[in-house]
């Protein structure tokens, strides 16, 4: 992103962001006695947007989040894991509106200022004793401090390892802006216009439209752009809420400092989504593949993406094994136009293939190189401007074991 | 396919139909001593016809063969396995014109009558004096008798664990035409509008066109009906060669005998797609998506192979798992219509959704279902007539361990 026009705020999180509280609890959804239960709450009325889901199979809550952002402006999120609420039928829609009343009822809220998210196996009915109850013990847990957004973030898993967090300032007519998001992913991780579980708050005043329109351009760069194995959830969802206490002008696309708070906004949503893509199920390190040179941006995603979710590459990366082959011939299967005797491929630092030719290469650099964390494939097409950044993560034992037996 | 209108030959290969002989040996292109080269052959110039990968990547023996093909005929196919000569540049192009080069040389036939098939890892330059010593060597292996066909169909096999052939029997004219391939697949198999390595033969007497419609038409429902990882090849070819020496009026879409024909010759395609799926690299288990009630078959299509390449159903049937929501999930991301409310799913006989709603199952039942080396899933929409059924394989540790080190 060249010069960078916000700065990252370490240990900040989305209470960070003027306004904000958080808090999570285990409420009896999940066997063992991780939380399962969270909210985000602000202290006013915040403008908020959402991206959602293109699966036609849509679970019960995205029906409720919608309707709740029809003003757009919400001041609450109440979120579970370990259930989907998905492919439940009228019950499971009425849960959802339970969900969302007795959120709207404990925190002293409007039920139209509520949104409601879940995430965990589908088909089955949430136990809406466990709900209640937990909704009911989750205002005395909301904090603005630190350890109630580790609550939150810890409430939102499920198969993740880790949580993930990112939090950025930004300068806005001299004003400190901030900027920061939770986020979970690990599988069934391959967003399309929408993504995984996610929520970011600000406290910049924006207008409604600038941040929905925001929410969609950034999430097209980051969090579009990553896959863990191809399948788009039923319940991807990412909310944006902006409480408009750092006391800005408001934003939008001609206020001078657009910019910035895009530049911001989109890293925050990229840091996000590399953590879902590194913490993938089963995964053992995080991928990126940059296109450069295809016939416009849209092309290069195309592309990117198509090599991320390739699962011979993915087992190739796992082995660490510098096998190009596979990285070509999913260039050449993605549907865009591919000049055959044009392209070059880096390993890291490493050329493989030059116009289309094989380069001869040290296998024992390649192979440390492709031992570590990271691993950066680059492909060079030559025949335009167009670019792209996808990340994903290799594909391992470990993910089959995960998903062999996920409702067991 | 209702009442057929062919007979299955046991024991018949691609040599039963009446002009066809084969042969293998290994040539020193698999480290293994293993068949790695393999020709068939015609005593007559044979009409023929091929489809070819869609990937933009294709490897140098799809460029001879498509100039072979010109005319709509050939007497031979020469292949190899362990190199795909593939991203080898001009030097493999100078190499696939001198295996057609060798093989007509040494069969006795014109150059643009030999096609060339390759199969292996990607960017590797052949060993032609490997390659050419073997074809010197390979006329004195073919042979009319069933060994010759062993030989072949073992020299085209790379990951696969066992052979693929099948063979029919037609009634045309009152003469009895025979109709057999070969194949090889395991793994990068999600053919596009193309297939894997395969080859018929047949000694029906057959107008060209009539046979290269009918091979597209043929593919569409069973080669590009498989998936095994989602990645297509750059070597994919499917070639048949029709000898005419079973004596029968030539065959075209008005001639009398053609359904049956067509029917026959359907169902070798479909018996060699399902062969490779079940073959797919670490697969424990045959999988099988059935579609009905879509708006089109065409939309069918779409819905069934995206069930059957989603990496989660995929681990789900390893593991045994009857998570039917992994299933809806796939259908609702396939990008084709579907009613949310409408939607049927069984697992074998077993009903598991009606209605888009769960329905309590004997999860025992499922559970010893799902252990079988078949497993059937079969959607409903309830929207229109569209069918389809796609095969593919389970998703397992294997999968993983041959991928992770393909190269080394």
């Amino acid at each position: 992103m060249g010069q960078m026009k916000f700065t990252a705020v370490q240990g900040g999180s989305i209470i960070t962001p003027k306004g904000f509280s958080a808090g999570g609890l285990h409420c009896g959804l999940k066997k063992s006695e991780r939380h399962d239960l969270g909210a985000i709450y602000c202290e006013v009325p915040a403008v908020a947007a959402a991206v959602y889901t293109t699966n036609l199979i849509q679970a019960a809550p995205l029906k409720v989040t919608r309707e709740s952002l029809q003003d757009g402006r919400l001041q609450a999120v109440v979120v579970n894991s370990g259930n989907a609420n998905a492919c439940t039928g009228k019950q499971g829609e009425e849960d959802a509106y339970t969900m969302r009343a007795e959120a709207a009822r404990h925190l002293g809220v409007a039920e139209q200022d509520v949104a409601v998210a879940s995430t965990g196996v589908i088909g089955e009915l949430l136990k809406m004793d466990c709900v209640t109850a937990g909704i009911a013990g989750l205002p005395k847990r909301l904090s603005g401090e630190a350890s109630g957004a580790e609550d939150f973030s810890q409430a939102i898993l499920t198969t993740d390892l880790v949580k993930k967090e990112a939090c950025v300032s930004v300068r806005v007519n001299g004003k400190d802006v901030t900027i920061a998001g939770a986020a979970k992913g690990s599988g069934m991780i391959h967003p399309n216009m929408a993504t995984m579980l996610a929520f970011m708050t600000t406290d910049a005043a924006i207008e409604a439209d600038a941040l929905q329109q925001l929410l969609r351009q950034a999430t097209d760069v980051t969090f579009n752009m990553i896959t863990v194995d191809g399948d788009t959830s039923t319940n991807d969802m990412l909310i944006a809420m902006a409480s408009g206490l750092a006391g800005n002008d408001a934003l939008h696309p001609a206020h001078p400092d657009w910019e910035a708070f895009a530049e911001g906004f989109t890293y925050v949503c990229q840091i996000l989504a590399q953590a879902i893509a590194r913490d993938g199920e089963g995964a053992t390190k995080l991928v990126e593949v940059q296109v450069s040179g295809a016939v416009s941006d849209l092309s290069a995603r195309a592309i990117a993406k198509t090599v991320i979710g390739s699962s011979l590459v993915k087992s190739a990366v796992f082995g660490a094994d510098a096998n190009w082959g596979r990285v070509i011939a999913a260039v050449g299967r993605a549907g865009e136009p591919v000049n055959p005797e044009t392209v070059d491929i880096h390993i890291g630092d490493i050329s493989v293939l030059e116009g289309s030719r094989p380069v001869a290469f040290d296998e024992d650099a390649a192979l440390q190189y492709l031992k570590g964390d990271t691993v950066r494939i680059t492909v060079d097409l030559h025949q335009g401007d167009g670019i792209a950044t996808a990340w994903g993560c290799d594909l391992t034992y470990d993910y089959v074991r995960i998903n062999a037996a996920y409702r067991t």
